[in-house]
């Protein structure tokens, strides 16, 4: 973070982003009340309190996991999912006490209790939750202006609504990449507020297409002013997995500066970052000698690094460091645009749950702490790694697979894994004619971030194949799957405009977040067989 | 509730009042994948879900208050205090002890799980909360249609916004009372969509003024179309603390039917109802041998008992029964609205925080049960109905009483309180003189439910009176208020409309909700001493 002498020039008056909507949010009358408030002495009859003396829980505990529970290096050998079971089953996992109580007789700045969580309180949220978000934003994202504001929401799906209708007045419409997150564009699209797509290749959005689409912008042909709001999720893309390197932040940052934009950066798996996938064979996992410096340093950075001048809301959420149950995550932003999610806030969800502000609150400030935090991180991280190679592992181990360079496309810049059918003997001549005629099955590229592959599958290589069919043969693909037991993301679900989705049917997401190891292996033997009988290969 | 077989009639489509908005809410992709969800044996790869095993908390526990931990009639003697503040500090609460585990061996209809309840869930939230809250809607509040529809949001104010966004465009206009809750405006405000206000009398909303406001309704006069949504605290009204009762409730339905409106029922302070204030000298709380079904009984009825058309959407909260931090409540309302409000649940908040949600269903299902939990709200209606007879108690020995019923005005059909200052020997003459005038310093009507006074202050009387003079005295008396220490609510933030804000100067929201015996007393103190002094008679 920078000195306090950095603040956010005044000369950059971002409020004329503001949609009308927005302008409109009233300050709470609360507000010029507020320099009464929390006084010593002052006795509130103001407020809709209840007494605390009425709220059933007396105190609230938690079996916690330690924060070292996972290594920070996978494990090489197959033990590893017998290892992962023994701590799912029989309860070897390391946990510590913790409880919250309803008073506390230390401050309500150091410490959390029911009365305070439990009662209603500002949108802000609880005051030690603000200072290790604060702390946590600065160390790690080290924003360029030290009068950055930090808001707590209720999950980034809450963040981005609550951004898009204070920046977007409808017929308005906002930048994306070509495929993106399925809920962002519906809670945009009730409000008159639609994606224009922007190209993507390995790394994400393209800053040279993101220029083109806005020097070109015809607004009489696109029905729609040039946008000024670009929403993207630059690491573990969802649902393609690119992760967006620095370089490429800071050309698309300029973009933006150029043509006033501003960048709402929803990054759900900022932590999950993985180094690149090595096939089993040559692969070693080295014991990471990494202190979390070294850890950190190696993250690709947020675009909050570039930006001098307030144009990016940052979207962070614990659903995916502690649970998506938290609903709880928040803004980081210039002043203005966190006062307007503030008053947002306050008349809708008014502040997220206490119950689970308390307990994450307690977790972070008192079980972990910021440097706990950031081990358990580094844990998920290596995790996340690992269930990544298996899946890529046993997947490969079905199929012949080619590594091929990718100088072009939505996977310019790398390298790709192509499947082809096995070659048996006795040999099945039907195989045989498609790797002798180069007639793969399915490519992907192994993801550095996130939960998820994206397959494309070579639906050209089907029996009978015509162009018109992809769609079809999409649909009819995952039916075959979900009735063989395995339910994936139908690649059409991600397409952020219908001309993308014509354009690019024939593509699976596939999580491998969820499920157990031994489940992870069953159900990629359901994908190949069904791939390969639906190839008619078997 | 009624028999399967009377349904909601076809005949009766309400989805012309959905509003544009609400109208383009896109049905969630996944919803036609769902048939697949949860079958048997189906491994899901779809979602991006962490697996449990990384949800840092093992378990989750708690100590819970008993569901009789408050006697059900009020205590007679000052006692009461003492007894109230070794409950407080002396530990001397009994509490019982509940767990939540991570992994339930039980089905997830029946038994909450960390597992279930910190994972992504549909915005309908946790089965087994789903059922208990449609047991408690359909025995308390006797719905008048079988098919009618339960679904939780994060709090009334979450689902006040939903509702008036699923049922308003820009520009039209909702019917409500001439004072009420300022969150609910503030809410509907930046949506163009601004209040109406109807006249009230000692019950709330007078029928006879809302047919007069809707017949007269001149579109080019009023600038928007005539409205087609009311909202209404009818139980404990915020601020006025007036109390609806059965036969007008109907009254107003038949108007709605009438003019085709939906009404929104924000009603947090239903189990709040209390018995009429009695003056202390002539006071004595029966021992109550009611049961539940005659503490029930005894409850003014929801609009949802007349509903026969499903034109009401009433709203519930855990915020005054448990605690305001729950951010938890439900919808009660007909299929087609439920399912927008479910839509723009999945695009905003997605679902209510699952730390709340389990601990809320296991304290509901597993701890209390249903006739626990009704225990515990008369157990709460009692303690509240103690704290306004001792907040009033109080007020009056600082001044001169008297009671008078009140035949016409925002007060008609109640009996009134009027404040005149005590005389005292020596006599002072002010007061003496005031006495002499009938110069009154305030009055309020004894509320029957809910957490506030609603005092007129009589500014007419204050010395060198001028009519122009009201708001600015109204702020000053609420200034000398705070600097003396205690912060009440103004009256001027309550008003509906600018208008009624100009009419209605002069009030002051009191809340006897919050503070303790001991620190009531001293409030009152203070307000005494400060409206004392204020008036010249000090």
């Amino acid at each position: 973070m920078l000195s306090e002498n950095e603040k956010l020039p005044k000369a950059i008056d971002l409020s004329h982003h503001l949609s009308e909507v927005s302008k409109s949010r009233e300050t709470s009358p609360l507000k010029g009340l507020a320099r009464y408030f929390g006084k010593p002495g002052i006795i509130s009859l103001a407020g809709g309190m209840p007494s605390p003396v009425y709220f059933p829980v007396a105190s609230l505990s938690a079996e916690t996991l330690a924060f070292d529970s996972f290594a920070t290096t996978p494990s090489v050998s197959s033990e590893s999912n017998v290892s992962w079971f023994w701590r799912l089953f029989s309860k070897g996992e390391r946990t510590e006490h913790m409880t919250i109580p309803k008073y506390s007789t230390s401050s309500p700045q150091d410490s959390v209790s029911l009365e305070i969580a439990l009662q209603y309180g500002t949108a802000q949220g609880l005051v030690p939750l603000q200072n290790f978000i604060r702390t946590f934003t600065s160390r790690i994202y080290k924003p360029q202006y030290s009068d950055v504001a930090i808001l707590i929401h209720a999950g980034n799906t809450d963040g981005f609504g609550r951004a898009i209708q204070t920046l977007c007045n409808p017929g308005e419409m906002f930048l994306t990449e070509e495929w993106t997150y399925p809920s962002a564009l519906a809670s945009a699209k009730p409000h008159g507020v639609n994606p224009v797509s922007v190209k993507i290749d390995g790394e994400g959005m393209r800053s040279d297409d993101l220029r083109k689409v806005l020097s070109e912008w015809n607004e009489s042909l696109r029905g729609a002013p040039r946008p000024h709001v670009l929403y993207t999720v630059p690491v573990g893309q969802n649902p393609t997995g690119a992760t967006m390197g620095a370089s490429r932040k800071k050309e698309i940052y300029d973009v933006c500066v150029e043509y006033d934009i501003i960048i709402i950066e929803d990054d759900p798996y900022f932590f999950l970052q993985q180094d690149p996938y090595v096939p089993k064979a040559s692969r070693s996992y080295p014991k990471a000698k990494d202190g979390d410096t070294e850890f950190l340093s190696k993250l690709a950075p947020s675009f909050l690094k570039f930006d001098y001048q307030g144009r990016v809301i940052r979207l962070d959420s614990f659903s995916k460091t502690i649970a998506p149950g938290s609903r709880l995550g928040w803004f980081t932003c210039n002043e203005i645009f966190a006062e307007r999610f503030e008053r947002h806030g306050e008349t809708s969800t008014q502040a997220p749950c206490g119950f689970g502000q308390a307990l994450i609150t307690q977790l972070l400030t008192k079980q972990w702490g910021y440097s706990g935090y950031i081990r358990w991180l580094r844990g998920l991280r290596s995790e996340y790694t690992q269930r990544r190679d298996f899946f890529i592992d046993e997947l490969s181990s079905r199929f012949s697979m080619r590594s091929v360079y990718m100088a072009q496309g939505p996977w310019a810049g790398c390298t790709a894994l192509i499947a082809y059918p096995k070659v048996k003997r006795p040999r099945n001549s039907v195989s045989e004619k498609l790797m002798l005629n180069d007639q793969s099955i399915f490519s992907f590229v192994p993801p550095t971030s996130g939960m998820f592959l994206w397959l494309k599958i070579h639906f050209e290589n089907y029996p009978s194949f015509k162009p018109q069919d992809k769609a079809i043969l999409e649909i009819k693909l995952w039916e075959k799957l979900a009735d063989a037991g395995v339910l994936v993301g139908p690649g059409w679900m991600f397409a952020s405009t219908d001309d993308i989705q014509k354009e690019t049917e024939g593509h699976l997401r596939i999580s491998f977040s969820l499920v157990d190891f031994e489940t992870m292996k069953k159900s990629i033997t359901v994908i190949s067989d069904v791939l390969q009988d639906f190839f008619g290969l078997l």
